[in-house]
């Protein structure tokens, strides 16, 4: 019989148990149930609503279901619901008469808000650790490949050359953010919601802040009501694993094009590749493009939970029930996202040669030779006109800016002098480039001393 | 060994396996894929691609592979990546040499299309089932519940009287049209992709009639790439139960409201409701409120399907593999969502006298009262207008239009005659009714005789 | 004053009625809102309830209005809230009396939903048009580059030859039943609202038929609640919208990828080309760009309306003047992304030389000749393992199969013979296609007729 | 001519132009376009980049164009494509050649990007007032209806009963971590991209400190790549204001609710009402109906976001010119949705004697009974099985706890004695509420307290 039974007289239908129950994914909270199973209690005793007694055996009892949870001995049973009931009926069949006094004080409403944060909140350093990991192993490849001079690209044409560390380094940049948009919302979750009860608080004399303190909380948190009603945590955590995860979409998409016969650019090892089925020779960078296609579900769950929670009344609805699966897929997901690019990462290798030979296609110093014009005092707008001439020029005769003559340029401007050859050619042009923040070779060793240093890399490995 | 492993020296990493693998969803495809590769065998039989034995012994094998999974002897392995190649895997093991001959003219690109589209199918049954399920129960509800009136909302406000039929009937006319579309969807899927192998089709003398034949397709695909790379089938297919969840999210609404205290419509029975962990008055609707809140997970496992193939080339993509989850899970919610409402509608009772006591709270009849004053010849608006300053009257005296003498009606205007309390009481309100597809009882008996021919309900039980 | 401002005392506040106006975006309605009105007076005057005067000087008094509108002359006023509204109180002041009539056996939220069901249907056959236009515009491209090989990507690797006209045709049959889509929503949504009234229908005699004929609806809808509270029909042509918007940002993926230095395929005109601010030499794709990127609103699109819908309680909700924007968000973008990807097609050239100079690379005659090995007798794992060394042997070095000597071949496996040249190249890879919807010649010629005959092309031009 | 036409021959189809075309709406940049450019004028100036006459008509430039603009004398023109190309032409017609030097050492890319950062942050202070507003007015409300109480609920079903004000204070907190989460973003957006020009910096000598310092960023963004790819702020800052918008529409969803015949909780006033077209009765909340609507469309621009930016490669792609609309749409809408629901708060009355009432039904004080037993010394179990008992007696007598007499109180359990009855019944259940964050009075004056001195209300007011 269900634990809220008494003025029930039947059992609900089959379907209805199967459809309410959530013991199948729930028990997932069993850790961080059972951790403020254990402070409620102390609490309890302290205010003398029970027992030394019955804490140190509530305390015993809970360790005892804990190691049978984790050793696989636990019998988790549909019939009682959720991971709550399911331990505090085990507790009553091992301890007997102490155990029905652990939910004084306490509702599944306020029990269940104070594990799912507990368990966000080791979600977030858990992610945060794969975060920083992906970031070393992106810093480390750029370490590696220093030197590379690789197009950049905009509208997914040719635009300027640039360090490729550079480009390594914008996705370290985002990862920042992602970490920071984490953090963040860790601050703002870590408030304890113990003690709310149904939704009203209780009238026994319960000490909020001594169970807050024992788990790490900041602080409970003010208003009983809003502490059961509210899931703007969770969805401010889904929020910033979609963002992590379109971030990671777009690492995705960039070095499936890298990849590829065409761009050429990285050869990923066998360790990180799979094969065809059908087609002998191909050699698929399959984890990015899951990487990339793996974002979709991260995007969906965040948009369970937005539509989950909208238009709902006031406290708790059943409805929120379904906040910890798309949670838990999130998270899931997330991980091994952050772990296998990671490992990509560790497991490609850059086509230098065949890079360079690229190089030259595209004009990639065309803006270089604008800035050529305006250190000639040219206006910008005039010298934008001028060198797209020169492009032009350069299509009609298929041949690279610098293989105009001084005379083919200056029949286009009488401006153009013999020293523009040092800016043309792509590794010219890359050594120009001087502005804070720019791919020029001392502006991005400089970005790369940053995050060697933050993030405690050492670089003889 | 992968079956893909020819030119490859080394294993993936455990995280990349881990991250790849999709056999732990992807077997639910086994019955399809089984099916699947039944067909493929004879057809490669027939063409003399492979002799009539060796499509005996894989027909044997396939068999008892099937048996084997359906008893829960088969072991499932992650190295084996997905069910294709855990059945091909367990059929070499079994079989030999034939089976090796079995993904003749095959790649696993048009094979995973060709289960999928089977499954799909089969879901888009077991819910159309379901879907009438809830109609009958709805309609049987609404002949149990004859003559009750119950007040019609817009904004949440009391509007209209209608009869409650009526209200339960609307939701059988969205049910039929969620089923329309659902069936529009299975039309427009049932076409074959097997035989385009990875993309570009084949060179072997297939018969792609014959397998689509053998499948109950409608045809083969006309154009391979165009087979093994979209997924607006599946779009289309989460679409239809992503907008009929929506509806059953209004029902789920609907059904707290009338649960409520405040309302005080309906009654659920011990056998649909859940008590409280903490307030031992409590019986809560639960499986309504789940109902409105697991639409949210149907909703956000479209918008995954659509993130996903937002931007993807052609042809095949690693990407897409993550279209299974989604729809397992759109599935199996939607089936349990209709399932539950129908157990709900027939585990409810309305309370007859508490909502006929209700009714006269709102001047439902002053719409009646308008159409009484369009009679006599008052245009429309002026009508409006008169009517609104009798309720203003009602409301200044707390009493309802009914309760107002004619002298007062005459104060308002002169053209209040004796006949207007023939209009007024919300009993005389629904009589009036009488226009196509209205409340007033004539035209919902009406149409709740379409519903039961439409739906085969026996009347009598 | 408020048309409904009987028993208001007091206007609402500047920001409420700023908030909650519509005639800002719903006047867009004005054209089926006055053909609504214009068949609902001719059935009143029909039915006796409005005097054939009436009738005409309200005909005549909408088709000034209509005209005024579409001069400029018109004065949309916020005051007045809505269209609805708006043209109602234009009329007044027009003819007087007769329009305070019009307003007989109808509420606004029947007259909404004609309006709304009468302008969808419109667009559906506006966007079809749209998507016939790229029809033909891609399949016009294809018979411009008949015999083109281009490389057939899966995982974006190379994978087999197939034919430029066998890619673009699979766009064709996307786009075909993205117009399936349409049509189905077409028959399904229209069905006549017109008489549901607020919620409850009317006692007045009014005919629901004749203004269903009159209006080209199939017939009046069947059940007035559900008339004027369902939005199944938005939902389900915003989805079929989002799904073609995620076709066409697989198109735009596609070209544009196409457009870029690395894969070289086609070139843009300047018609359809942007340059950059600052980069001379740039010639960017944008509009097969922003092609991709407003997929993402029509998605937008669609969730807006899923959620605004989900949880309301019938009947009609305030909320649900929120449907329409979101309606011509995608319509106009919608038919924007059709046009200009048509326009595109319209205006690239293909790069013949490039492409074949670069066919040869990636293997992708590798399954022809694994086919080879099949039909030798081999078993298809065992044949697929065979050329999988081989292209390993490729691989070592840096040659293609066609490449290796028989020698080479036999040292592999000694089935290889003399006629492996046969099936070795791409274009000895593309003749050997033959499967019903391959790549082969034959049977892309005869899918090229059936787009040519169905979508009635003049070849010759 | 477009400006970066310099190697074009041919404009753009109309159709295209129409289609890539963004100044219809980001011409709601031109505040923070000017102050970008006067800035960076400013810093050109300073580098002898451009002279100090330069500057100086660039900056009475720019000026006038301002005014220009503010008055509505400014012509915005489609062929010149966006704000930024407008206001640099609209300078180049009125200042000649300085004109053409403005934008040496920039690209629209950083340009833009500078400008949407500048808006946002612009915006985040904007509902970061509004949100202040409505915690203003909902704690005023909270001030005047001090002492009432009113059901709490759970599952929409009567649970405990709580203080109106502890009800309303809940959404204070709300609203505050909205205000939070908004004020994390800005701090994490605040940082310059100007000077990454198209992607990779500049040659020029440029000092991106002082434009950051003089646009009030925290500093210049440490990569020029990330600059000018990433979107993480955009769709954090619609995160952000999407949570705000769920909260919002619970809001509402509880004030519709309240504001029912059926709730009766509160009236309106006719401010913040609508009628209707055909019941003259009808008095509607549709503010905080659309409030609840409007969500949905703030939900949908995140989605809109989070599509756009799946899977886009570095770095710029035009495809991003989609992110501005979403980010308008959602400011307006929050903004207004804050607005109205702070008008709403200020225009209701709550019917304290009807809430009063109605308070005996719905056995809200079973849990202060339950505690009354546990204080007795009985196990939290036992006594809410005890309780379920007595509600049970309760039920089928349809009668309330405090009318059951001591005997039969003993007949369920003899613990129960006459104290019971200071447990018992609304006003003796809130009194004894007495933890942290509770309903209890004295608990939530002082929360009360707390948000008087935050916000620095004059409680005389």
């Amino acid at each position: 019989a269900k634990l809220w039974g008494g003025r029930f007289e039947e059992s609900v239908t089959d379907a209805v148990e199967r459809f309410t129950e959530s013991i199948s994914f729930d028990k997932a909270l069993y850790k961080h149930d059972i951790m403020g199973s254990k402070a409620h209690a102390s609490m309890l005793a302290k205010q003398g609503l029970i027992t030394v007694n019955d804490r140190d055996s509530i305390h015993e009892g809970l360790s005892e279901i804990e190691r049978r949870i984790e050793s696989g001995e636990f019998e988790w049973r549909t019939d009682r619901e959720d991971v709550h009931m399911n331990i505090e009926a085990a507790l009553t069949d091992l301890i007997g008469e102490p155990a029905k006094k652990l939910h004084t004080a306490r509702s599944r409403n306020d029990q269940v808000m104070t594990d799912f944060r507990l368990w966000i909140r080791d979600a977030i350093d858990a992610i945060g650790v794969k975060i920083k990991y992906l970031q070393v192993s992106l810093v480390k490849l750029a370490i590696k490949n220093e030197g590379v001079i690789v197009p950049g690209y905009t509208h997914l044409q040719r635009a300027q050359p640039v360090l490729l560390q550079h480009l390594l380094l914008a996705f370290v940049e985002q990862l920042e953010r992602d970490a920071g948009r984490l953090l963040d919302c860790r601050v703002r979750l870590n408030f304890c919601p113990l003690g709310a009860c149904a939704l009203a608080g209780t009238g026994l004399p319960i000490d909020r802040f001594m169970t807050s303190d024992a788990l790490e909380f900041t602080a409970p948190m003010r208003n009983s009501i809003d502490a059961v009603s509210d899931r703007d945590f969770v969805m401010e955590f889904l929020s910033a694993n979609a963002i992590t995860a379109i971030h990671l979409s777009r690492l995705g998409e960039e070095w499936v094009l890298w990849a590829s016969e065409e761009f050429g650019f990285v050869t990923p090892s066998d360790k990180v590749s799979t094969g065809s089925s059908i087609m002998p020779q191909k050699k698929n960078p399959d984890p990015m493009e899951l990487v990339r296609g793996k974002s979709a579900r991260v995007v969906g769950d965040l948009v369970t939970l937005l539509t989950l929670c909208k238009g709902l009344p006031l406290a708790y609805n059943r409805d929120l029930q379904e906040d910890k699966e798309p949670v838990f897929d999130s998270v899931k997901t997330i991980l091994g996202m952050l772990e296998v690019s990671a490992e990509f990462a560790q497991n490609i290798t850059f086509n230098r040669e065949r890079i360079q030979k690229s190089l030259p296609a595209g004009h990639l110093d065309a803006t270089t030779l604008a800035d050529y014009l305006v250190k000639k005092g040219i206006p910008f707008r005039t010298s934008h006109d001028i060198v797209g001439r020169a492009v032009a020029l350069c299509v009609s005769k298929s041949c690279e800016l610098q293989a105009l003559s001084v005379d083919e340029l200056k029949s286009i401007d009488p401006v153009f002098e013999k020293d523009v050859y040092e800016f043309l050619g792509v590794e010219n042009a890359v050594k120009k480039f001087s502005s804070y923040g720019s791919t020029g070779s001392a502006c991005v060793a400089s970005q790369l001393d940053h995050w060697v240093t933050k993030l405690e890399i050492n670089k003889g490995v």
